[in-house]
């Protein structure tokens, strides 16, 4: 756990959010500021400050957060599809420093 | 290979792409309509159709991808950051139906 990281925060339940998912490495929950109809996010409870962060031995752990994402879409009701955003870096609009997976859709999504 | 399967030709070099990174596994080339600056795909050999098709034993694989993402990059000049976007499905505005991840980045990116 990382010190006034909100998404440690999440993970260790000392601020709430609207979890849809939880097991021992992965959590995921709603965006609080919704980008599209459907807007959640699966993070990783160990805090790796983003893509760039993370090495060899994350491998399985994001092949895992890629796998969840159309289980969880669905859950969610997004029979039709979905878009994946990682955000890296400064240049990339990563807005917190704790990696995590959007996935958005319900809606008409912009072209790439 | 699945046939008509434009990035299956790229695979098999039947049909060219600007070729950023090659391995046994994987495929990366620059997109042929960029939406920024920089703009290139990493690509599974395999043909995997969209990331709802994705099974288990694909864990290894789509984690060596998101690893590949900041090394590729970084090649790339996108020093300060970059996105990572997978559209998966119609609803989710995928275009090529072999699952692929878009890198974007070096100009100022939309907000999600």
């Amino acid at each position: 756990m990382s010190d006034n990281c909100i998404f440690c925060k999440i993970v260790a339940g000392e601020i709430p959010a609207r979890k849809i998912f939880e097991d021992s490495d992965l959590i995921a929950f709603h965006d609080i500021h919704p980008a599209a109809p459907v807007h959640f996010m699966i993070v990783p409870k160990e805090h790796i400050a983003s893509l760039a962060d993370a090495h060899a031995r994350h491998e399985a752990l994001l092949g895992r957060m890629l796998l969840l994402a159309p289980i969880l879409a669905k859950d969610q009701g997004l029979n039709d599809g979905f878009r994946t955003i990682i955000n890296t870096g400064k240049g990339g609009g990563q807005e917190v420093m704790h990696l995590h997976i959007h996935i958005i859709g319900g809606g008409n999504l912009r072209a790439l």
